[in-house]
């Protein structure tokens, strides 16, 4: 989110015609849920399309990339890497180290506070190959079940972000959508 | 969760073959973040047996059910409905209000303290119709973006039961994962 150090999501395994709807899925729940950029492996263009597309009439800043090299994003990145998987380490347990390194150190004067590093969260489709185990900084479940990256996805920004991803605020946004207990309104974005 | 009020999920709307995988997630983050059951709505017969699957080999309880009458099952819940939905109320708005209904009072005295509301979570897939909002007690967005509906369950599953899901236990799971820092450990449940 602006201001704060880049929260990226890297999304592995990209089989075209297959995987289309979940790598939607990933970048617009990435969009929604405070990160600032979704980088799509292998010919993602439907996705990335879709999801430029949302950013164009709900808002941003979001970014879509596509790379042909995930590896070398991964091992290029210049801070943390929080590979999401069933086989790693409780969220419960390290989030509050890796919110820690986002953040950057706090340290007793304003002056010597760190700044924190920026968080590339990897997700992927079906089998992940060994070596981004060995390359991520962090390999953590949301739970130690199998269920659906988009979950873990999910619940793993909104505890980076502490929920302040709810509040945050959208630029260019053509149409914003109003809360409503019953029914939908949706208005021209300068008009909210 | 066990020795609590029951939350189940309905899923609505549920297209053969082009909705497979996406009802399938919403079934495994029902089971995998503190759901009791899910209540899949037409002819999702592939999906509940892939959950029940995971089920039976990770372990439960946990229900999988078809439903042709889903209007049904959301005008006879016993408790409170809560309709996932980008339209509705900001769910940091009305989390703590539904959490209270769902766990009960807290009166003074133990004995008094009245039984929770079991919750019935609703997620469409497309296009959900008018009465589903009218029906529910509550309309809730988790952020009022589009997204996906599995994000949308997983956050609002996180929050109700504020990560108490995490820990619940597993009962005649064949195999559970234990957590790792890097590399997969799956062991027969009994070896845990």
């Amino acid at each position: 989110m602006q201001g704060e150090p880049e929260v990226a999501v890297l999304r592995l395994g990209h089989r075209p015609g297959r995987d289309e709807r979940m790598t939607t899925h990933v970048g617009l729940t990435a969009r929604a849920l405070g990160a600032d950029r979704a980088i799509l492996a292998g010919d993602a263009s439907k996705s990335q399309g879709t999801v430029e597309d949302i950013t164009d009439r709900f808002g941003g800043p979001f970014d879509v990339e596509l790379t042909d090299s995930p590896k070398a994003v991964i091992r290029d990145w210049p801070g943390q890497v929080v590979h999401l998987t069933m086989y790693g380490e409780r969220v419960q347990d390290v989030e509050d180290e890796i919110r820690a390194a986002h953040r950057g150190a706090d340290d007793d004067t304003e002056e010597d506070a760190s700044e924190g590093d920026p968080i590339l969260a990897v997700v992927g489709s079906q089998k992940v190959s060994f070596d981004v185990y060995e390359e991520a900084d962090y390999n953590v479940g949301v739970t130690n079940q199998p269920h659906s990256e988009v979950a873990g996805l999910a619940v793993f920004l909104d505890r980076l972000f502490e929920g302040r991803e709810l509040e945050r605020e959208w630029s260019d946004a053509d149409q914003t959508v109003v809360p409503k207990a019953t029914g939908k309104k949706v208005v021209p974005a300068d008009e909210e």
